[in-house]
This record gives structure tokens, C-alpha cells and sequence, in this order.
């Protein structure tokens, strides 16, 4: 069978996704990071995910000691329904304060140490339309250069042993994701979206404000 | 004063390049990784060097919860004397049970997200010919990859802030590299080379073998 890690957040879209490459028949093994982020929900989250898909899964625990982005300090202010440039548009874009520098490749970088070692031949990661109208690390052509970075950096590359970064969300919207996870039978209901880690989503985050208009329009009710 | 992440192993390679960095008159920020490698020696030979050189360090402890090197693993042997393609040759590459999956791409991953969040113009690393015989992510074309990963994939790309990988050892074989780190000042005495992390560096390891090898061609004591 097939192997592929998959990078778990805890958020609909990686769950989604790694439901995606189960469907594909892949075996996953999933990543989660603990990377100082703002609260452990996602990650609690995460765990619940993966069990539920009967998949293994790591925590890789790391820690930025710097600063730079809302996810990882209390002090910046989170963004609230700023409104981006439409999914898959192309622009200017706009980096939001809870972009994390270099969050996703280093995301990646360890996916792919993983994926070298157990012999995986993807790595799946939720990057979506909508994010990458504000995140660098989300967009097509990020993915496209990292490629070449697994094609001639790597000891799998070398030997000709192709490991593929997947991104099967990258052209869809948050409503289209919805549709498709719960085609997929996602468990969204253990997913966990707001950026905020009280006991229920604040609602007014950007996150919550995207999973709430992406499942107002799907026409599906959230049962988180 | 521009600034630069230099990426400090402990080892002669990342000394000089240290030592390069400051010469090209960046002010310079240390990186150390605690990646479970088989010893502390040489980490705690990379923090002494930066101390000398009175440039800041950090330590990212990280861990890597699978195996597939003998850097990672007692159980794996390491290579003794293996003799790889002399430095600068082009050819089928071997590569050598001390390669780490994707490790260098983790390094400058972290290096990069540091550099992002002071505002670094430069990410330094001691790769080099010798290296690039056997190690994938030691050779010119996986950083030509990498400057393309950057330029697309942060945010600080996005935003015309170029930051550059530099390489100031890539075509110089290792007694090259003793004769730039002695006419540099670089402390080569503080610096450990050996895969094993005994009092006194075991002679025989791959490792020794290219230093002694290395301050023999130069023609230098090796005062370590």
C-alpha cells in the first residue's frame, strides 16, 4: 500500500485533505505540529482527527524563538474579517498578521525528512485558494519551486524515488472544501478553525469568519 | 550594520563561514541545532565559537521521531574512510549513512523564518564540494532551488526583501577551507569534527579522516 504523510492542523481543510488521500488509497501518516501557536485546541483536534481516520500521528514539538506573526504572540493583534482578494484570484496580495515566517516550509521540510524515511510518495497539505490570496507559503507556485528542492536536495530525488508534494485543495474555495469533505465523510464536527482557544469560537476571527461563510455557502450545517 | 543567520554546527566548515560572514562585515546571528544527533559535543562547541566570535546564538532543539542515519541512530554504522569522489568531481553521487532526510532543508527552513523575523539580508551555511560528493543538499543546484523556495514562498520574498543563501565554501576542498578559516582568525581549535562524541576525536571516522586529511594538505597544525 501506498505511503503519504499528511500534515494535520486541526483545522476542516487538513482534515479534509487527509481524507482526500485516504480515498486515493494511500496508508497516512500524519503530522502535527506544536509549534507555540496560540492555544493546543487545533492540536487536541488534530489527534481526534487522525485517530478517528485510524491513521498514525506524530506531534513534532518546535519552538520559534522569535517573534513576528499573531499566531505566535499574544501582543499582535488577530485579524477580523479583513476580507481578502476573492479565491483564486490573482494581484497584490496582502499578508495577514498571522502569516508565520516560513511556517510552511518548515512544515514541509520535516514532512519530507518523514516521508524519506518511512518511503512515502506524497505529501499532502490543505494550501487552499483562499489562503493563498494572502499567504505566500499557499500558493502554486511556492509548491512548484519546493518540488525542485525535493528533486535535487534530497537523497529520495537523488535515487529517483519521486515524493510529491499534493495540494488537492489548492484551487477550491472554503464552501467547495465543505462540500467535499463531508462527500468524504470528514468528521468536521471534531475540527477546530478559530484562532482564539476559548471553549467555544469566538466567531469574529478571520478564521471563524471564513468556516461560517464557507458552510452558509454549501448550504451545510456545522455540527462543531 | 546588515544582518546575516549563520548556520553553526560546531564543526570547522560553519566556523570559517562564520568568521567569512562577519569578514563581509554582516552582523551576525548563530543558529545551533539539537536535532539528536549522537552527542552534545559539537553543539557545545558551536556555542563557544560563537561566543568568541561575540555574535549571538540561538539553540532550536528539535526532534526527529524516525530513524534512517547513522548521525540519528547507534544502531547504524558509520562510514570509515569511504573515500568519495574527490572535491568538485561530477558523477554519480554515493551517499553516506550520514545523511540526515531532508536535513539541511529543515536548517535553512528554521534559518529562514529567523532571517524573516529580524529582517536578515543573508542565511550562511558551510556546505561544500567535499560535502556535495555525498551529500544531495550540499550541492549548488538544491540552494539555486532553495533562493527560488524563498523568493516565492515568504513573505518577505513577496515583498522584494531579498534574503540570499550564501555559500562561501561550495568549490573549496577542505584544506582550502583550514587555509580561509587561519588567514580569518576563525578559532579552529574550538571547533569538533569527529561523528562520535568520546573525549578525544576518534581518528578513524569519516569526519577525522577529511580533517586530518584536510590540515595535512594545508600544511597547518590542527590545534583542536
Amino acid at each position: 500500500m501506498k505511503k503519504a504523510v499528511v500534515l494535520l492542523s486541526g483545522g476542516l481543510d487538513s482534515a479534509a485533505t487527509l481524507y482526500f488521500a485516504k480515498k486515493q488509497g494511500y496508508k497516512c501518516f500524519c503530522l502535527i505540529f506544536d509549534y507555540g501557536q496560540r492555544h493546543k485546541k487545533e492540536i487536541n483536534a488534530a489527534g481526534k482527527i487522525a485517530q478517528v481516520a485510524s491513521c498514525k500521528s506524530k506531534i513534532i514539538k518546535i519552538k520559534l524563538p522569535w517573534k513576528g506573526s499573531a499566531l505566535l504572540d499574544k501582543k499582535i493583534k488577530l485579524p477580523i474579517n479583513d476580507c481578502p482578494l476573492p479565491a483564486g484570484r490573482q494581484g497584490p496580495i496582502t499578508i495577514p498578521s498571522t502569516y508565520v515566517p516560513a511556517r510552511n516550509i518548515i512544515f514541509l521540510s520535516f514532512s519530507l525528512s518523514y516521508a524519506e524515511a518511512i518511503g512515502a510518495k506524497a505529501i499532502f497539505i490543505g494550501a487552499h485558494a483562499q489562503d493563498y490570496s494572502g499567504y505566500p507559503d499557499c500558493r502554486p507556485e511556492f509548491y512548484r519551486a519546493f518540488a525542485r528542492v525535493i528533486s535535487c536536495g534530497t537523497k529520495a530525488g537523488v535515487e529517483k524515488k519521486r515524493i510529491t508534494v499534493k495540494t488537492p485543495l489548492i484551487n477550491k474555495n472554503k464552501a467547495q472544501i465543505i462540500k467535499l469533505a463531508v462527500r468524504l465523510g470528514t468528521p468536521l464536527g471534531l475540527t477546530w478553525s478559530c484562532y482564539r482557544g476559548a471553549s467555544k469560537p469566538c466567531g469574529v476571527c478571520d478564521s471563524c469568519y471564513f468556516r461560517a461563510k464557507g458552510f452558509q455557502e454549501a448550504g451545510i450545517r456545522d455540527e462543531s
